[in-house]
This record gives C-alpha cells, sequence and structure tokens, in this order.
C-alpha cells in the first residue's frame, strides 16, 4: 500500500500547549497559564443557549453556513452576512485560505504563503499540509523586547511572489500592535491577499480594530479572523470566523466542508456574541490584570513590550534563571506557563494574564524561582 | 489582488438536501424524508452529557484529539484508541483522506481518488478542492435496480494509478450491501488505500460490519469510517470517526485541524456510544420500518434493491408520473424527498425511512400524486 504523501511525512506537527488532566483540573491542582485562555467564564447567556438546545435540533442537520451566526457577526461589525464566513475555531479558516489562495509545489507555487518570524507557528504548519512553501519575512528586535515588523513586508511579499500572507496583530508571541495606517499601507503595497489575524483583538484598544476599520474602507484583498475562543471565554467551542468582501468569502465558502459547524457550537456563539456588555466587561478586567502584571514584571526586571493581548512576553532578568528553569521551577508548583525552545524566544516566557488571585500565585511563584536560584 | 485557484473557481460546490425554514419546522409543516436523518431522537444520554458540560470546559481547549471518545470507540469495535481518529462529521475525514494519500495535479497525481459511479457525490467535490482528478468506474445495473459493483474495481482502480479509493458500504444512494468476502477479495487486490464508508452501516444487519471484520483481520490498506450523524440520531452534532491500522491513523492525524472537535461535541458522541442498547432499539424499529415501507412501495409498481440503510431508493413505474412530478406533488404536501437530476437516478426517488406515521402520510401522498395524473 502507498505511504502517506512526502510532505505530510516530513511535517513535524503543531505542537498545542500541554493540557492538565482531568483529575489535575479537578483536583484544582493546576494554574494555568500557558495557552492563552480566557481567565474568565463565558456570559451565562451561552450556557442557556446551550441548554435550550432540543434533541430534535441534534437530530437534523444544522444550519449548514450558520446562517443565524453569520447575521449577528455581520450587526456587531456592519457588514453584510455575505461578508461573513463562520469556521471550526480560526483554525479552519487558516486552512481554507491556504486551500484556496496558495498552489502547491509543481503548480507554479512561487513563494507560497508569506509570513513573518516569530508568529504562529501552526501557519507554516498549514503551508506543510498543502505542500506549498513558506516565505519567511525576519522581524527586528527593539529596545523593548518587541519584534518591529518590517517597512518593506509587502515589497519582500511581492518579490517572492506570495498569493497570500498571514499577520497576527495584535502579534503573537509579542502582544505588540500594529496600527491602521500601517495595515493599509501594507494591504496596497501587496499583490496578495492579506490575512490579518485578529484572534486577540478583542484585548486591544476599545473601539473597531485596525483590520475591521480596513474591511470597513472596502479594502478587497483583507481578510480578518476573529475567534471567539479568547475574547468570548470558548476555547473548548471552536469557533471563528472571517471577514472579508463578498468575493473572497464565496470563494472561501467553496472549499469549506458542507456542515462544518454544529448545532451546539452555532446556538453558544450565536449568543456569546449577543452579550457585548458582558464580553466587554471582562475585555476590561483583563487589560486592569495585564497592566498590573506587566508593572509587577518589570519592576522585577523582566523586559515586555506592551500588549494588547491576554498574555505578556517577558524576557528574564539577566544575572537570574534562565526562561527554561522558570518554566519548569514553577511547572513543580503546579502553575504551567509556555517556554517556546527557540533560537529568538529562549530566553522569554509567554505568560497568559489570569485572574488576579492567579497573577499573585504567579509572581509569587517566580520570586521563589529567582529566590531559590540565589541560595 | 489574485484570485483564487482555478481548480477551487470550476468547482461545483456540494448541494446539501434542502432544509424547511425555521417558521416550517417549529409549526410542524415539514416532513423531512430527504436527507436520511435518523426517525428516531438521540438517547436520553446524549442530552444528559451535554447539560452536564460546564462552562469552565468551555473555557479551557478541549482534549485535542477526543481521547476519551476514541477510547470509548476502541472499545465498541474491539481495537486500540491508536487505531481511531475521531473528526468533525465524516466530511472531514474525507477530506483528510484525500489530503494525505493524493497528490495534487503537477505532483504526479496519476489516477488520483478511486471512486464509483453512482455514489456520494461529495467524494468528487472533495477530489476538486485538493486538485487531483478522479477515476470513476462505472457500476452496473442489475433486474433489481440496484448498482452492482464490478469485479474488475480494484484491477481498473491499479490500472489507473490510484493511490486512494472510496467506497460506500452500505451503498448510496441505493442501500445495497456489499459482504466481507468481496470486500476482502478487494481490499487484498488494490495497491492503493481503500476507504469503506459505512455511515450507514448500523442500519444493516446485527453484528460487526464488513468493514470492521477486515481491520479485525488486520488488513492494513482498509480504513473504515463511521458517522453519529444516522445510527445515532446526531446529524446536528458532525461527529464522524475512521479506524485503520495505526500507521494510517498516525497519518490522518497529522493533517488534522489540532483541535477538531469541541466540547460539547465529544462529551455528546461519547454519551452516544455508551447506550448501545438504545441505539441497537432504534436500529430495529428503522429496520421494520424499512421492510414495510419497501414492501409497500413494491406493491404500488416501484422497483426497489434490497435496502440495508434508513433509506430505499425507488424507481417509479413505468406508465405514471415521472420521478420529478412525484418530487413536486410531495413537497407541494410538505414532504420533501430527495431526486436526483442526473442520468442514471432521474427515474428515481430516494426516501428516508420515517417514523410509522411519517410512512403513512408519504404513502398516502404518493397515492394521491398517481391518483391525480390520472385523473
Amino acid at each position: 500500500m502507498p505511504s502517506e504523501r512526502d510532505n505530510i511525512r516530513s511535517l513535524h506537527a503543531y505542537v498545542p500547549g500541554e493540557q492538565p488532566t482531568a483529575a489535575q483540573t479537578a483536583a484544582g491542582a493546576v494554574i494555568k497559564l500557558n495557552t492563552n485562555e480566557n481567565a474568565y467564564p463565558p456570559a451565562p447567556a451561552v450556557m442557556d443557549a446551550v441548554r435550550g438546545v432540543s434533541a430534535e435540533a441534534l437530530r437534523l442537520y444544522p444550519s449548514a453556513n450558520a446562517a443565524p451566526f453569520r447575521s449577528a457577526a455581520a450587526d456587531l461589525h456592519a457588514v453584510s452576512p455575505q461578508q461573513v464566513i463562520a469556521t471550526n475555531g480560526g483554525d479552519e479558516l487558516l486552512r481554507l485560505l491556504v486551500t484556496v489562495y496558495c498552489q502547491p509545489s509543481g503548480q507554479g507555487a512561487a513563494g507560497g504563503l508569506g509570513m513573518t518570524d516569530p508568529s504562529y507557528t501552526l501557519y507554516a504548519v498549514l503551508a506543510g499540509i498543502h505542500d506549498t512553501p513558506v516565505t519567511w519575512v525576519t522581524r527586528g528586535d527593539d529596545a523593548q523586547g518587541g519584534f518591529p515588523l518590517p517597512a518593506d513586508y509587502a515589497q519582500q511579499l511581492n518579490a517572492a511572489g506570495c498569493r497570500l500572507a498571514f499577520l497576527v496583530n495584535p502579534h503573537a508571541p509579542s502582544g505588540t500592535l500594529e496600527n491602521t495606517d500601517t495595515l493599509r499601507t501594507l494591504a496596497q503595497g501587496f499583490e496578495g491577499v492579506l490575512v490579518i489575524d485578529e484572534a486577540y483583538a478583542d484585548f486591544g484598544p476599545e473601539g473597531e480594530s485596525p483590520g475591521m476599520q480596513l474591511i470597513r474602507e472596502g479594502q478587497d484583498n483583507v481578510v480578518v479572523l476573529r475567534s471567539l475562543s479568547k475574547g468570548y471565554a470558548l476555547a473548548g467551542l471552536r469557533f471563528g470566523y472571517g471577514v472579508a468582501s463578498t468575493t473572497v468569502i464565496a470563494a472561501l465558502d467553496k472549499a469549506r466542508d458542507s456542515y462544518n459547524l454544529d448545532a451546539l457550537a452555532q446556538a453558544a456563539a450565536t449568543a456569546a456574541l449577543g452579550d457585548q456588555d458582558y464580553a466587554r466587561g471582562r475585555w476590561a478586567q483583563t487589560r486592569a490584570q495585564r497592566t498590573r502584571l506587566s508593572d509587577a514584571l518589570r519592576e522585577r526586571g523582566f523586559q515586555i513590550p506592551d500588549s494588547h493581548t491576554n498574555f505578556v512576553l517577558a524576557r528574564v532578568p539577566q544575572g537570574g534563571p534562565a526562561a527554561a528553569d522558570y518554566y519548569q521551577s514553577l511547572k513543580a508548583k503546579g502553575i504551567l506557563i509556555r517556554y517556546f525552545d527557540t533560537p529568538r524566544l529562549a530566553d522569554r516566557l509567554r505568560i497568559t494574564v489570569g485572574t488576579a488571585e492567579q497573577n499573585d500565585a504567579l509572581l509569587a511563584a517566580i520570586d521563589g524561582a529567582a529566590e531559590g536560584a540565589r541560595c
């Protein structure tokens, strides 16, 4: 029998952050600040919506194109429902974009998928599955520990022949935000489709996000990705959506699995968007805790670029424990944070903003690790 | 900006069966026998499981690989959990198989995906999205209105250079069943990966299905697809799974979206498999109604191959209304059935087996349509 295609065999699958065992979670033994879940629960209306789904609704096929959700999202962003596609997590939208716009190797793939380094590493995995090349554009280093976007990103993508490029904004894993003017210049200069991954945008400044502003301006080569995993505290639900021109959405829709979202998820997601007051209150709490956590870590000598997300990327102080040692020390105390063993990130820790109590415990554990190293 | 790839632009997307509006459903105004949903509700344990999912479980990422469900499915079929992959409907599994085993055009695609005609038309759509060719193998015609599988299916696939082939068994849209000996010969003769789509197998003869028997025998180029949409009355849930060798499952797993199944669906699906007594009772009811419906239609002159599914394919009697006319007449009375306007199916109706009351209404409407045509 044939084996899998060469690109699949050589693929290093995406490695999600570790999850505590069910027993650990049940015992409350773990403080989980490693995969950027929202620190607060989803809105009560979400649970009501889930419990309101009938057995009859599960027996029948769901709305094939998530019509009620798309209508709610369209109202929220002042676009038409035909400008919205709902997907099984933001990850499905990313996959659809690669499928629809990138040629596989051997078909004139040219530059394939454009992305920056560092960035969300799943992007490159999706390119690998599709067997399209990746054009990496290296970000700079600034005095705050951030990774500024090169001013000639569009030109580098065009020179490589990329038909599609991803830009996560606010940036992961640093949390920094590019403004609307920068993105407009980028979108106007890039000859391909620019995907602005706004998975964390809900935690950014209040008001319409830079990506949504470009959509409203009619920038027709821009796709904005949103996720309910972070802002709406629904990582367990797998629900994301894309907003773009009707032409782009229609093309993506053809590559979508015919019934990609179940009836429960559709009901829950629609209810989540429906309670904006609840969501906004939680985003404000997250911003306040982010400021407090950033300040406290900076006082301890950590270098942190200004975050507009629900996490911070903290470079450890020189002369103290290495980042990997902090990670291990905290893990031993039941506190999970993220450590990336890659060249540009190996001296940093990515820490999800928790509740006030979780952040207290985190800071105490960091102090303990630093203290222990001095003994 | 670039447009979508040529294969996407030229694609005719899969057309699901029509769904009544929410208002029609709420008013009970429609008898829906067109998309092969189970006539009976899901098990009460499923609804309990859904209502037992906490807000905290939705806040956190779900099990990335649906570990509890895979364990339950492995127990049910007496295989190991590493032989099971859980997917967002059976459709996701089909897509993963095409992604992992079929080369796109320009990369030595050769015969691409092998399939029979007629068959589940989504298969060819998935090949089109992946831009791999389709090798069509034409089924025969028998005296009962069935479409017998050619004895040289494996040889035709090998001659075309197919690395992957799909076979739906029981067959859609005819409902007929190939036995284990036939499938073993096919699997042993085919040089590629043979996918036996058992979406409807729960309604077949009691006991282990032909595909599962081959898995148990260690036939390592066989993948069996199962769905909870039909047998477990959970079309609204989007949950399917594949069973194969650990090698094949590991390859498929690399191409899967990293969190492809939400916490609610995982809980519901695990509960559904857990109540086999309930499921078996409903399958027996469906078989009884299928026999009754088939007999009643044959008495009226319809030709129906023996079905092992929850639908029948009925060729209309000569001299009466055309199939398209029956379809329209029933639709006008609020009864939805499926009509395929394609050369080999245009004289037939595909009718989902309903409850006793629904089947009564269907038969009365068919009599009315035939009577009306004679007036």
